[in-house]
């Protein structure tokens, strides 16, 4: 069991990472004295297989609890979807003393952190991520959103979950696809910040594809311990050192929009864009050919596509400048000097954006 | 004209207050680098009122500006009506120097607070609020709310504005209803913290009451220094100070809500609740008839109601059971041991309670 944490003064909490933990979760709740009625927000797959274990466990240490099932899509993540749950929460609502558990994937995290943002101006709640990519990413750093219509995320709060509580057991259920998705979020981090794993990522890729639990404990660990030491120090993306958490994502989301989210997910989007990241910083002079192929390699090795198929550069460019980080006409992208050694880089000319995406296709 | 300041560290900010001040709100824009587009969120009237000249004013400083017209009442304060807001300031954002102006009472603060707050997980705004209500109270401390059918502001965040720029001659505009709403929230202020301005309140009430720009500056002024002195200890009422601020406010909630919303408005409401509080207070022996008349009497001054008619008691015994500040069946009021003296009572018992609400009935 991993124990992190994340240091944010008064509203700092712990990540536990382990397998088989299920069965401490209410004593944590506990310590945490997050309140007595747990409102739990899942989908209807997660209760099923789940949801009487994660119950029995609540009761056991004297929490009531109820669930609250959404649909498991990205549909979700809108205003409407929130209101729905507000409304249904505050007739739930009648010791005062609720909190949220997000029990889910990011779709999940990101609309229940957004509700308990909200909800009497903020109540509790924790994070249970069951998504690789949830675990690593999106349940750790209280960035909480829905969608408009308009763009992804754009209405939100940066709100704390009390705990981030990753069962690494939650990953055997996952599918080919969920993991990849995941991989992607990984790959990320070894590339910005850690040569070790990255290496690690290149040697036991076939431990990883079985779903061999010590090893994705260990990924699960240091992704993790990664996104809360630059979560610690720059909370509100205000310094740009959260800023570096974007590699492969401003390219990334671009691809996703441009595709109208149907043509790639959202990992298979980033591994996309980290590809066309790292081209660029060699464009650039910044890194070697092989750095690129190794990167790229690395992708392929989980099932992550690097050829970019059916979506048009001039789509890509124009979703491009409508991402929420531009201001005007200026850019700014997360490249590359060498394996874990980011660099922003500002106003980087059109035409070599373009090459860099063409890199990646056909 | 009057500078207060509210302190809160990297989220502190100035009120300033005084007449003919509008032609030194874009300098003061400026001076906060708030961006350079103004999404102004009022009513009709105000824009047709004020509209031009705030328009020139920014215009004269190098802001762009746009007037988002959202109908003047309490269900402009629902999730949907933030949602197309919400919406339709994406669709205008164009630069990424967006800011917001809340150019109104208090629904239009409350309402543009909380878009601000959201949009994009927050972006600066400015209250320039044009009623007596809102420049002594909803402009300052943050406090950002929707309603629910369920209940008042239960959606909502602490979000603080960049700047309250408090205008005291758009309260020449004010009918007499809307000056004394505003009036039961200063007279509030003097019963709460300020023997001096009780006082003022009696003698000068003739003045008051012909809306003389000197008095009502003085007013505004005394009353945005005891909020800004409270919101700066205590921004998210967790010591128990901004509690204070709830005088009159909890019986004057269940007021309202249980008249439908319809019987009295809020300043009547929070009236009623406070002769109902002085009068609780005297049952628990904290104070003389004495001060229960002094309070009572100046609220008739102000054409205050301080007797109620028309709503049950059982209905207003029902709805304060019903309110956000209650934890189960503990209660908590704001009493008073004297003018200027407040004093936190918990778990008073209900029968005690009913005969205060009883003494406000004919």
């Amino acid at each position: 069991m991993h124990g992190i944490k994340v240091n944010l003064g008064p509203r700092s909490y712990d990540i536990i990472i382990g397998r088989g933990i299920l069965n401490r979760l209410g004593q944590e709740l506990l310590k945490l004295r997050v309140g007595t009625d747990a409102y739990i927000i899942t989908n209807l797959w997660l209760k099923n297989k789940y949801g009487e274990k994660l119950r029995q466990e609540l009761r056991k240490n004297g929490f009531n609890s109820h669930f609250k099932i959404v649909p498991d899509s990205e549909k979700s993540k809108s205003l409407e979807a929130a209101g729905l749950v507000l409304k249904e929460l505050a007739g739930w609502d009648k010791s005062r003393k609720v909190f949220i558990i997000a029990f889910g994937g990011g779709v999940i995290g990101d609309l229940a952190g957004f509700v308990a943002s909200l909800y009497k101006r903020g109540v509790s709640y924790v994070q249970i991520p069951t998504t690789l990519l949830a675990q690593v990413d999106s349940s750790i750093g209280g960035k909480t959103a829905v969608d408009l219509d308009l763009g992804k995320n754009l209405v939100g709060a940066f709100y704390q979950p009390r705990l981030v509580f990753s069962e690494v057991n939650f990953l055997k259920s996952l599918d080919k696809k969920q993991l990849a998705s995941g991989m992607a979020e990984v790959i990320k981090y070894a590339v910005i910040k850690d040569r070790r794993l990255f290496t690690l990522l290149e040697n036991k890729y076939k431990d990883v594809l079985r779903k061999e639990p010590a090893v994705l404990e260990k990924i699960v660990a240091t992704c993790s311990a990664i996104k809360a030491g630059i979560v610690s120090r720059d909370e509100k993306e205000l310094s740009g050192l959260r800023t570096l958490l974007n590699f492969g994502h401003t390219i990334g989301h671009a691809v996703e929009a441009a595709g109208g989210y149907k043509a790639y997910n959202h990992g298979q989007a980033v591994g996309l864009g980290m590809v066309a990241a790292a081209d660029l910083s060699r464009r650039l002079g910044l890194v070697d050919l092989g750095t690129v192929l190794r990167v790229s390699d690395l992708l392929r090795l989980y099932g992550l596509p690097v050829k970019l198929k059916g979506v048009p550069i001039e789509k890509i460019i124009r979703a491009h400048y409508r991402d929420k980080k531009f201001i005007g006409k200026e850019n700014k992208l997360v490249l590359l000097r060498g394996i874990g050694r980011p660099k922003i880089v500002r106003n980087i000319p059109l035409s070599l954006i373009k090459e860099a995406v063409k890199t990646v296709r056909h």
